[in-house]
């Protein structure tokens, strides 16, 4: 334990430190007890007589009341009533976002709730998803792998058969390169950026099995194939195989999810999520790409020449504010912390820099550990509003030094065909009465 | 992209390597498939025509067979149809596992089943539980928390009040200290260990809030009360209040589940479970502990003198082989990968040291990354299996230097009265049919 900590922190604060402290976070913050009432009837007077009904009203709470709630005279419910668990009730509202204007759901997308989440992680039933043709219910025993082409033997594995190679776990993120297109009239950190997600994977690296089969001299790409009805199939340069990819079966600790590519998925870490192919039923091992239908109309980049960038991989470094984000209130002037995540296709987030007068000033954002490469990385920002119309907004800078365009400068260089590979900063307004919304909507 | 590992895996692998790599991993490993039969029909030789029953089965495919399974064929559930995602129903079976023989389930416990897990984060739905009179469904609008005491000003917060405070994430292990007791007659590695699971943390630090009450110079104790029926109650020394613990209201990148303390808990990162109380709704600041009744018969360690230790509040160097486990079968001669975790409440984990010949010999196992502190780490060690019956065991070393005893150690010095603090070694005997069950059982 950190004794230098406890006598420094605590006389400080015992005096003039708390006090500033106070005035910085508590202004439209907790209510104070008198110190008789809190001694005496401590408990008690834990519990608000009269509940707020809005989980979100920050307001003062209702003082030295005296009822208690149920949850603190009864029984809960009785231990392993929940094998597996589930969130609170009062947290149903917390799901991944889906487009209303779609034409048909099976080939789209959901959201992760970006502006709900905390930290890096991104629980599973949250993750984000996009099919070309639903999601498939595979029975992992008659589920298979063929890797088979430019190789010394052919072959075929089950499931457990991959997991019989030495495993390896890596926390990365998974980002869609339509994400979020080039349209800029989302209303919430989910539907502006929501297409990104964060887990720890565990697999099999790509290097250790395509050795098993033995690859020949002219072996240059990789083609993979799903096993949905949609055939997934994407062409992968061999160099990429052979460095971090991955044979992945277990997502944050479990099988993966049916939605995730369950029971066998390809990970190409920071690569665009199309590539990292779901329900992984085929590598062909030959010496050039196959020009699939994704490679062609969809998931190339359309320029304003009438050309398009094809095998455009990677996906470069991108940041965003989820809180106070768009569709959120910030309540009450004085202290607010900046929270938002950041992340790159090329390794580690270097910096992360906050501007909140429309992008006139830039100031570093704290990062939290641990910054991991290819992975989200968590960025702070302490903040006092004054009650002023501001814009807020973050732009990361990764290890290579690249740093996230706004999307003036992006469109000068790409034009405005283009859907893929949107990195550009997401501006956020706080209005005044404390409502947020996309700056350029 | 590594372009030397391309050339250097790529050509050694295509001659000698391979070859000794096929024989390592593949004795019992994947089919061969002719080169003809992949390239011809590789999507249709991908699918077994007789798919085993078993899962678990890792016995080759069948070859060359042309069905094709109905996931390829038929359009999968339409996107959005699973708003908050939950497991494939072909993984039904892993839940957290309840002991039967429990006389009644308000005061009881989960195990994590760390046999089905792999990486180092526990997903939230099978994270252990232990709970003293059930779960409690609380509204978070009606929740508060009061801090009061020793304190400049008494104060009341809701769980928003709580959320307006400075951030912090973090990943820790939190085992609870009756894990697993002195019993040896565990099944599997969730019976013999499973109260413990590891999770990324996002809340405030302690410090924080403490610095905005204001600590008056005679504070030495806090007293940490929850909102359940239970009211459970602990003694916790000032130092670790003002060092690393947080007031918690996400788990994995979403708010708590109602059994992990939604919507708030303290974490104390390293110390017994029970002391980072659940649904926390009052700290009071102290000049010495409470000695509550979970500090007199509960949780603390009777010796054979008759006494008992009181407030031994970190849980000490841990790990245990996952893979393979009591219950588990080790299917065919070869290579297989032996699989673990460990983890200290003192810091991070230097080494784990895993034998294969009943406690003879040890050898280093790898430590996969990140290496944190406080956190599960997993470790990995290769291991060729002949057929014949032995002992298989992991003993972790943490940075302090401290090393996992053996059971006989443990109970020289403590003898058998106690039930807490049990973090000896667990060693596996993997039988000559490769049954895998507990050696001391």
């Amino acid at each position: 334990m950190n004794t230098d900590s406890f006598s420094e922190e605590n006389l400080v604060v015992a005096d003039s430190d708390a006090q500033s402290k106070r005035r910085q976070f508590l202004r439209h913050g907790a209510a104070a007890v008198t110190g008789a009432l809190a001694a005496s009837a401590g408990l008690r007077s834990a519990i608000a007589a009269t509940p707020t009904t809005a989980a979100e009203d920050a307001a003062p709470a209702a003082q030295g009341t005296l009822s208690i709630p149920p949850w603190s005279t009864q029984s809960g419910a009785q231990v392993g009533s929940h094998p597996y668990g589930t969130p609170s009730r009062f947290e149903s509202g917390v799901i991944r976002h889906l487009r209303k204007t779609d034409k048909q759901y099976f080939s789209s997308s959901t959201r992760s709730p970006l502006q709900e989440l905390d930290g890096i992680i991104t629980p599973n039933g949250l993750f984000y998803e996009r099919h070309h043709n639903g999601i498939p219910d595979i029975d992992p025993a008659g589920h298979r792998l063929v890797v088979h082409g430019l190789v010394q033997q052919s072959l075929e594995f089950t499931v457990n058969d991959i997991r019989r190679f030495p495993s390896h776990s890596q926390i990365y993120f998974l980002e869609c390169s339509g994400n979020p297109g080039y349209t800029v009239h989302a209303k919430t950190a989910a539907e502006a950026n929501g297409l990104v997600s964060c887990a720890e994977w565990t697999g099999v690296l790509l290097k250790t099995v395509l050795k098993e089969a033995g690859l020949k001299p002219e072996a240059k790409w990789i083609i993979a194939e799903g096993a949905d009805g949609a055939g997934m199939t994407r062409s992968i340069p061999l160099e990429k195989c052979l460095d971090d990819a991955m044979l992945v079966y277990s997502q944050n600790g479990e099988r993966l999810r049916p939605e995730q590519g369950y029971p066998l998925r390809l990970l190409l870490p920071g690569y665009e999520g199309n590539m990292s192919i779901k329900w992984l039923r085929r590598l062909q091992v030959a010496d050039r790409p196959v020009h699939s239908r994704e490679e062609t109309s969809k998931y190339t980049d359309s320029l304003p020449n009438g050309k398009a960038r094809e095998f455009t991989f990677v996906m470069e470094a991108k940041s965003i504010i989820t809180s106070p984000s768009g569709g959120q209130q910030v309540e009450g002037h004085g202290f607010h912390e900046i929270k938002g995540i950041a992340w790159s296709g090329k390794g580690r987030i270097a910096k992360v820099e906050v501007s909140v007068d429309e992008g006139k000033t830039w100031q570093a954002a704290v990062l939290q550990e641990p910054v991991l490469s290819k992975a989200l990385t968590r960025f702070v920002f302490p903040w006092q509003w004054n009650g002023e119309s501001v814009v807020i907004q973050s732009r990361a800078t990764d290890e290579t030094g690249y740093t996230q365009p706004t999307i003036t400068a992006l469109v000068e260089v790409r034009g405005v065909n283009g859907t893929y590979h949107n990195n550009a900063i997401t501006p956020w307004r706080v209005a005044a009465d404390g409502k947020v919304t996309h700056a350029l909507a």
